[in-house]
């Protein structure tokens, strides 16, 4: 019996026709000599029949049907009688009378019910992830991931771009994080490593005149997970040459509206907001803001300088920040408990305290409002802080980071707490002038703040040896509603930079050629200046189906403990596996006392 | 300075017309006064001038331009007088005068020169792979390969498929060819394996009613290698649901149409050719067969097992078989010496020797003539062999294996030296009514001839368990040029058949379920009929490239050791990165006496 259309597309247009369907049976009711079947497949429901009337034998095939059963189905198409249309439904106005059934798949009652509304946990799902991938919104995801690629490729394509495939089995670089490594049988001891993002190829490319690369491309990094992380993430990733950052950034502009429209039908209009580094840390002490509403920081350095308030003026005095944030119409919202709340808040990003006052129609309350008695320093305060009448205040004094990373998951909190966030709204945003290193404390070293091979802007390029913190890149990141979606640069096409920039990273000479000896020697046979951009698509998809999490738009994602419940990898291997490889288990060695 | 065109394509088109081009110095000559510069983009070459009529300052920057520099330039398009038109040239009309340029990189003399014609070794081509690259010949081939994936994808685009992500990182099934390990640091001990295929994801999808599915996804087989096969590979896996073999067949067809009309301008018509497994066997000594040309294998049993050759005769009375190859017009050019070379080949696989006669106008001769002496037997053989004077028979008599594999190899070697082969061509045909298993002789066990999900056909689904060596597969290969491109089947879809298929194979039940128990459970859920097909892109590509190595279409692939010359991966990791995921080398243990 071969399928006409799908069950999700029969409409009116179908009414007297004769169509063959097959799907899922969603639900069944027994009437008794009238059975109604849900059934489902990808493009939605459709109502069938079966009556008497129509053929008993498909009556009788009818009564053994279940849940989650596979039937094909013929029959006519009529419209519902005036009280059952549902308008629910995209077939609602019509029903299939059942000619002909085959059971084509029997089914158990699945773990759990095929439908939006369940709630099962996480676990559960991904075991049985083939349940899973049935709900409604869970292939609503998986066709939006489609169509957000196809969108990618169709306008990468027209631009010019070539999609050339790169190694998934090459070279450890212990930069960066941690690799997954792949045992070599043919070469004993040595190791593949899987690639945290094809950066060296793409720049290959480039200096081979491909001129335009692109590629949809897993990626792979061994860290510890967080919600939206995954041991493989999917990135689209970028590269072209003879381009100004510009004008890579606003081809990409370009394909972003493109996207917002086709895949939401939402027209935003270019160029996107751009910010610094520095002025979204100061202003949303965040480099991702979320932009879908204000509440920003207010500096309040000046006015904290010389105050009685201890906390605040020995703050700037060590060289630290004192910063606050205007919670409009809040005051009465918040208890002492609720504010303590924050508090815990503030304190996970380092913060020793939350400070806070309320502003009334009298003035400053709460128990710091005492050291603001001055009337001089109290409208100045209430003046920087935009403070009306039930409005709470909420400081923090520390030094900058942590002032920045307490208040900006502050700010976060209380927009989402709030409702502060138009949750339809997409507010993209570049991010530019990063600074090129990170101090690491810990490390005693700098670290590129985004990859070694990020050029430093041309005016900068001779503080790298001396005063490498005060270096700024040529970097652009592009943030959606609180995410960073992708990361962007000029990269270094020339060998001496590129080894200036190793160095300032700590690499020895030696080190720097072991490790990158193939991109520095290419820098030497003509290496065409360039730039690119890569994006994580798994998070612009999460943001664009509504998801919190990025497992909701992969079709196999691992748990997060990096394992996956459904296949049980990864899995023990037997002994020969390993020994072709060459390797042992320390684990074993300990139970064998290390033969 | 920003380009406004491609060197390759400015014609003459653009005369007079100001443009700024950038590219790699393919060649310079300094006539004194006057130097030509051939500049190479990705579409081609362009002719700068530099003369002091234009620009004095322009024309000493291009005395320090050496081959590979890049360089950009500003000119007017002019056109050439017409003695110096290069009508091998897109830009073979016009020149361009150049009035600015910068260098924007310098270059060493590369070790060896970007030309097509260029002689140098593989390994040197895959140690400069970023040189390698630049070739004219590799930027088609990449180009090509671009173009190839964007057929398929925009097709199944159109036909409703959705392109889903399947894992990287997945369970290691020891069935089949040897996996990929990758050690898991979590959970030390387990490991991950890179996936083979991703065929057991696309058959979960199926049953997740996802009823469409592609990927063009990258696999992995730790195999030794040879000619055509790499560590890594690209597979455009396709699956639907619901779907005849005969419809899957049909649709795959009108792709394959498309693919050569659009890349290669060429019109196929469909149906493609069917062959069973049995026929290519038997008439070309391939399951794989040329079909460019015919000097089809001849069935000279009924001939042979009477012939007072006991070579002949005693092949066919011990169950084997004796077939021959005509090869016309061919007794001249195949000395002794010669035919003792064709001898070589058919020992290679396998045969005990090569009988051989030629057909002259007075009959056979050669050393086993005197064997064919009777009328009634010379004539009858002249018949089969549908021999003319000048003609060489060649004769193999063994068990089946040996007469098809020693006669196809045969086949297509003199196919190529005898130029039989028209190269422009390209004859696709399906291979269809394949053995479901094989009986592997070491291991003394049935192996699946596909894999093990497989569905057996219909009629043979009784005789799995009794006889296997007689059960047909549901499967459908498709072969191009005597290359395998694809292949295809309809897959298991009910539990009991699949336990029964993994019982065949010698696995024990809790093996089975070891192994496959989410695929088992999955279709206690409701799995619907299923099949697909999937492509080997890098070998499609290479024979629509016309290429004879897979390496000339993937940009950055490994040597015959599995190893990249350019990075230098696999390599060694450090003590760090082992202790961390529990492995120690064997052969660490062994320099430390296993301590």
């Amino acid at each position: 019996m071969e399928r006409t259309a799908y069950c999700g597309q029969i409409t009116s247009k179908y009414k007297d026709e004769t169509v063959k369907v097959a799907g899922w049976v969603q639900k069944r009711r027994d009437l008794g000599g009238m059975i109604f079947v849900d059934l489902r497949d990808r493009e939605g429901l459709v109502q069938v029949v079966f009556n008497t009337d129509q053929n008993k034998e498909a009556l009788e095939t009818a009564e053994k049907i279940r849940s989650e059963f596979i039937i094909a189905v013929e029959g006519k198409v009529v419209l519902r009688e005036d009280g059952q249309i549902n308008t629910n439904l995209n077939t609602g106005e019509i029903e299939i009378l059942a000619e002909k059934v085959d059971i084509l798949s029997e089914a158990k009652t699945p773990a759990f019910e095929i439908a939006d509304a369940a709630e099962v946990s996480d676990d559960l799902r991904l075991k049985y992830r083939y349940l899973d991938l049935r709900r409604p919104k869970m292939q609503d995801n998986m066709k939006l991931r489609h169509q957000v690629k196809k969108v990618f490729r169709d306008f990468l394509d027209d631009e010019g771009f070539l999609d050339i495939e790169t190694p998934y089995l090459t070279k450890s670089t212990p930069e960066g994080a941690r690799d997954y490594l792949v045992p070599s049988r043919v070469n004993q001891g040595k190791f593949f490593a899987l690639p945290q993002s094809p950066q060296l190829f793409k720049q290959l490319l480039m200096s081979s005149g491909y001129d335009r690369y692109y590629q949809i491309v897993r990626c792979f990094r061994d860290e510890d997970l967080r919600g939206d992380r995954q041991p493989e993430f999917t990135q689209v990733d970028i590269e072209t040459s003879f381009m100004k950052k510009e004008d890579i950034q606003s081809m990409i502009e370009k394909l972003l509206v493109l996207l917002v429209k086709e895949v939401k039908g939402i027209t935003l209009k270019a160029p996107f907001k751009r910010l610094t580094y520095r002025e979204a840390m100061e202003r949303f002490g965040s480099d991702k803001p979320d932009l879908r509403f204000d509440m920003e920081l207010v500096d309040l350095n000046e006015i904290a300088k010389n105050s009685t308030f201890k906390v605040f003026s020995s703050a700037v005095k060590n060289g630290g920040m004192v910063k606050g944030l205007t919670v409009k119409g809040a005051a009465k919202k918040f208890s002492r408990k609720n504010i303590d709340a924050l508090e815990t808040i503030a304190k996970i990003y380092g913060a020793k305290g939350l400070a806070w006052m309320k502003m009334t129609e009298e003035g400053l309350t709460g128990s710091i409002a005492k050291f603001f008695n001055d009337e001089e320093i109290s409208r100045a305060l209430i003046e920087k802080m935009d403070a009306d009448a039930g409005d709470l205040l909420l400081f923090v004094a520390d030094n900058k980071s942590v002032v920045y990373d307490a208040l900006g998951a502050l700010r976060l909190h209380l927009g989402k707490e709030l409702n502060l966030i138009d949750e339809s709204e997409l507010k993209f945003a570049w991010i530019v002038e990063w600074p090129l290193l990170e101090y690491d404390e810990e490390e005693e070293r700098y670290n590129a703040a985004h990859h070694p091979f990020t050029k430093p802007v041309e005016a900068d390029i001779e503080k790298l040896a001396a005063e490498p913190e005060n270096v700024m890149a040529d970097a652009y990141d592009i943030v959606l509603n609180g995410y960073e979606i992708g990361g962007g640069s000029i990269r270094i096409h020339k060998r001496e930079l590129q080894e200036e920039m190793l160095s300032a990273l700590g690499f020895s000479k030696e080190e720097a050629y072991n490790q990158f000896g193939f991109l520095l020697d290419a820098m030497d046979y003509g290496f065409p200046p360039h730039g690119g951009i890569a994006f994580g698509l798994d998070r612009l998809v999460m943001i664009l189906a509504g998801e919190n999490n990025i497992r909701e738009v992969i079709a196999f994602p691992k748990n997060g403990k990096a394992v996956d419940p459904l296949t049980d990898a990864p899995s023990f291997v037997s002994s020969e596996q390993l020994a072709e490889l060459g390797l042992r288990l320390k684990i074993d060695e300990e139970q064998t006392g290390g033969e």
